[in-house]
């Protein structure tokens, strides 16, 4: 299968990266890999875009997940939305309220002024960031192509250590796009609205297509790998439940997380072939669910490596 | 003309701030108030939204300009996007960045291990937030219902004191939306494509239909004041020219800044009905485009309160 994605040349050379990553963290360290991908997809509207399709996804089930492979020794390739969560940057006080309320004398910035727990908050992202800096190499993309592209990349660099890689897909991916070729060159021009109040017809028509099948390709592509995927919903879990045992059927992938939009962070139901898990937290804990599905798909992940060896 | 904007309640909450940042800004301090927006605005695809369509605004623009009518005694409505460019903040690097090079001893970050520019930006941009702090009233927007409703809501709080006031409204605000009554509960199902490789028929057709004039309202509500509009265009200049020739004709506003998209740090031309100026940059120059811009602005705005008194 051809995907007709144009991406920017410029985008691919990033990627060169991975191999001395990998070589270093799984040949050299022996870490476990594991590739989260996290945030949104954005689709275009316009080749000179300014206007584009986005799904919804702050990325903070990736950011927080990517925390606890850290922990658990693994080495992340963080493929990540551009300007979504960041593993413990996100649990910090933006940047705007740091400077707001800070002290400044020479070379120092002095933080004592803000409330503790944002300041143990920052001291600890700044720590665990440095610790963790070689162990996680962070990549981006922006809209539907550049991830595609950009995971298909990644995947073919897992190859040679496939078996000892997870796939951890949390990016809310969109399913629609506009094909090249039917994509306006310039900003759509708007019509006037001369009709006073009352708006009956629809002034613009936008033909959205299906976004080719990628996992197909990336699952042939690293078929030994642990793959885990994410399905969301917002109208009954009966209906979530359903679409994800049709995926987990399909595609033969390990688990299918499947979350409620309005719960996602107090419920997940993990559906692999020998059955169903409910991990679930309390809405006010102070460990978020990431901790307790991290250690749930370190588990199964470990028994999977055993059956291979 | 009604809106049929359904917005939370909680919204308006914070709005009310404005009166008394009015009162000692204006009535205290003597200080002019400009409003200004900033960012793009979002439009809710389904009711529990997974997807929306974005205008792109990255908010620089608003922002910088921000800044520029802030040291020239100002007092600032900063109505933005949430997420997008805070004034002075978005010259100084990410907080990840920062806090993977710094250092941390007991209650401070030192910094002084960044790069001098970074180093001194981020001195700056404290100094500036802290120095501003009262002089600006930071408000946020997400979708353009939000936008809507709480521009309406500012401008009735500026109605007495309506020339002493200016609209710079460079927000990238949609033309489409859908209204309430078309707008799908849940997340968009998506149908298979089996039909492998070629995709020839559109899998969703999404029918946009236009936002209600909501400028003749502000206009309406704040006669006296002074506004400034923004056209960007992304084909031909022509077109640009026609189009914001077009929006002051019809308006009757003080400005229309008219950009186009790839050359909209470098150049912008300000029609008015006396003319059109063009207000222009070098690509590398030190000072952003918007330093003119506003001494511009500033200018006008003066003769304005001039013929006024």
């Amino acid at each position: 299968m051809e995907l007709q994605f144009p991406v920017n040349e410029e985008y691919y050379c990033r990627f060169k990266q991975i191999s001395s990553f990998l070589h270093q963290q799984h040949k050299v360290n022996k870490r476990r890999i594991v590739v989260v991908t996290s945030g949104g997809t954005s689709v275009p509207l316009e080749r000179n875009t300014v206007r584009f399709i986005e799904n919804f996804s702050t990325g903070v089930r990736g950011a927080l997940s990517t925390e606890y492979f850290l922990r658990k020794g693994y080495a992340v390739i963080f493929f990540h939305r551009k300007g979504s969560a960041l593993p413990f940057v996100n649990r910090c006080p933006s940047l705007f309220k740091i400077l707001r309320s800070c002290s400044i004398q020479n070379d120092t910035i002095n933080i004592n002024c803000l409330e503790n727990t944002n300041f143990e908050n920052i001291k600890l992202a700044a720590k665990y960031l440095q610790t963790y800096s070689l162990q996680t190499l962070f990549l981006e993309f922006e809209t539907v192509a550049e991830y595609y592209v950009g995971l298909k990349c990644i995947s073919e660099y897992c190859v040679p250590i496939q078996s000892s890689t997870v796939f951890f897909l949390c990016a809310a991916v969109s399913d629609y796009y506009i094909p090249d070729k039917y994509l306006p060159e310039n900003k759509i021009s708007t019509r006037e609205n001369n009709n006073g109040n009352e708006i009956m017809e629809p002034a613009y028509v936008l033909n959205l297509y299906l976004i080719p099948k990628f996992l197909d390709l990336l699952i042939n592509t690293c078929r030994e790998s642990f793959i885990v995927l994410f399905k969301l919903e917002t109208d009954s879990e009966d209906q979530l439940i359903k679409k994800a045992s049709n995926l987990l059927e399909k595609y033969r992938v390990n688990i299918v997380c499947a979350n409620m939009l309005h719960t996602r962070r107090e419920k997940i139901i993990a559906l692999t072939s020998n059955g169903r898990t409910v991990i679930q937290v309390d809405k006010n804990s102070d460990n978020p669910i990431e901790s307790k599905l991290i250690n749930y798909i370190d588990q199964l992940f470990a028994n999977f490596m055993d059956c291979i060896d």
